[in-house]
């Protein structure tokens, strides 16, 4: 079964490398007389298969082996943080923030992620709900419901689960959440206002705040540090990469075009994976003392688990424990703390709703 | 005077680096009781002077000295271009294209600028029209004047000419032109959806346009290259890095903050520079063979020229152009390349608003 897996992402990686080589794009796009294809094609990121079966000849780092971010304990905080925020807002005036999920047909890992988000909202004290729309509901069905959360006054935070069946057009969809609302940031303005210099979005995408969050809580310093990012989804090594810049690291952002990733990683200080390979970033990615935030969390089968799988990391953690100065694990680090960073976005969108600071 | 200014700047340097060293950075956004501050400081990018006085040693490209990029006659065809389907436009749905500028103030810089602008649109056949303000005039009044042209059906493209006078917010008053008319790209709705995957933007920033055009003209792959970005404003470094990634190049963004941005750039076969420097970017920063736009424009006194001052770049033309295979000159580079964009620009919200296409 593995081998067969190997094979045909070999066979996928064949079919995108030749439909979308470099040279077939270039003449595609540089027709002189044409119009030009200013934007580029929007192709899909197709990483190799990596393990981490056979260990990595690594230069260990010297040290004592990596510090372990704990994530958990980190968002823990978070949440206390929050809920202690939330009974002073209750006091003084009254109020509690709102949640509203909408959730469109029947996929179990949404379903699940849903239920994992508002016991979170329910330990902390923000009133959460849920609106489930059919799977094959019409894209007006959506933007209505989404139009009637963005004026209820009582609800402060509207977030869309993705992903979205694929008849419905995402990009219109999240366009319509109002940017006052958009706790999970994907909205073009909010994530536009994350790029430019003195402009501050609504808000920042939880998992991309939550790798600076652990970042600046763990003392790294980023201003001035070479920073590369592994990725360049919405949800985090875009977002990741702007906010980085903001922080005034140098940021390189590595994505499965990239010819040298192995090389550009050993260069840099920093790194943040959002790749979705167990075990890509083997330890002779990295350079000695690097400081690794591991965004993946990808299911691995497992048949010696009870169902079946076992989550693992972008990075080879066996590996780079013992090559960076501070890394998070997968499970454990870095998940935790997104979960509680959209209770502390739904916080803040309900302290300036109510003025209250 | 030269010393003068040297040791002036060298000064700036020396304030801003004590006030924002990365660990006075560090330590105001690492406390980890209060709140984090994930979007750091905005700082400014000091830069230090550079001069192509005394020639570097480069290891000169083996081949021909490097190709010049012509944009004036880059720019001639896509003016006649925009032309000729603004004469096609007028003969379908007898209307044609409309610019509005909206100038505040009596900075003759901008005058200059704007009047350049308001001729490629006479050459052209757009309709355009300056609004002027005067240099006191309240915020209020300019949003006045911009709610109306994003009303007007006749006006397709509105621009703020830049800078405003310090009393007045940038940020807000870009965020009231409607982003279906906003030419310049600088509207966060625009930048988001130049960042994300899968958007269109309804504009892309003129300068930064040009340089993916200029590439696109010349033949240069971009998809798995390694690309450096110099510099990190709206109008060229921050939307030129996001286009390139939507290229599939592989790109560092170089800022003042970067230590080792001589190393980095030598790394790179695409450079693009946006500093405000002249003559930062020696022969021995880029590797042989590397293409080169630069986007610098700096004045440099000149007592020799009638108008005391010459035009240069970024670049050490005369070391670069040993080394790499193609750049662009200032002037005559991406100059008169990015007035052009601003006519195609325009041209495109007009077919867009009259369904032309």
């Amino acid at each position: 079964m593995r081998g067969d897996r190997v094979i045909l992402k070999a066979v996928i990686n064949n079919i995108v490398f030749r439909a979308f080589s470099s040279s077939s794009i270039q003449s595609s796009l540089s027709n002189q007389f044409g119009r030009l294809k200013h934007l580029g094609f929007d192709l899909p990121d197709v990483w190799p298969p990596a393990t981490c079966s056979q260990p990595s000849i690594t230069p260990y780092f010297d040290g004592p082996s990596a510090e372990i971010i704990d994530g958990k304990s980190i968002a823990a905080k978070i949440k206390s943080q929050v809920a202690s925020e939330i009974l002073k807002m209750k006091d003084a005036v009254g109020k509690q923030p709102g949640l509203a999920v909408v959730l469109v047909g029947e996929r179990s890992d949404s379903h699940t992620f849903v239920r994992t988000k508002m016991k979170a909202c329910d330990e902390v004290g923000i009133s959460s709900s849920v609106i489930e729309l059919h799977a094959d509901c019409t894209e007006d069905e959506v933007f209505h419901v989404v139009s009637n959360l963005n004026k209820d006054p009582l609800i402060h935070g509207v977030l869309v689960q993705l992903p979205l069946p694929k008849h419905l057009d995402e990009e219109k969809i999240l366009n319509v959440v109002n940017p006052e609302k958009d706790v999970d940031g994907f909205h073009p303005f909010n994530m536009g206002s994350l790029a430019m210099k003195g402009r501050e979005p609504f808000f920042i995408p939880c998992a991309a705040k939550s790798c600076i969050d652990l970042l600046l809580r763990s003392g790294v310093e980023i201003a001035g540090k070479n920073a590369v990012v592994i990725g360049r989804s919405k949800l985090v090594g875009l977002p990741v990469s702007l906010l980085l810049q903001r922080h005034h690291a140098t940021v390189s952002v590595v994505h499965s075009f990239t010819k040298n990733a192995q090389e550009l990683t050993r260069e840099a200080d920093i790194i943040i994976t959002d790749v979705g390979v167990p075990n890509m970033i083997r330890g002779n990615w990295l350079r000695s003392g690097a400081v690794v935030i591991d965004a993946g969390t990808n299911a691995v089968k497992d048949p010696s688990r009870k169902n079946g799988f076992h989550l693992t990391g972008d990075v080879c953690f066996e590996e780079a424990v013992r090559v960076a100065s501070a890394i998070t694990p997968v499970p454990g680090g870095l998940g935790p703390v997104t979960i509680s960073m959209l209770l502390s976005n739904t916080l803040d969108s309900a302290k300036r709703a109510y003025d209250f600071v």
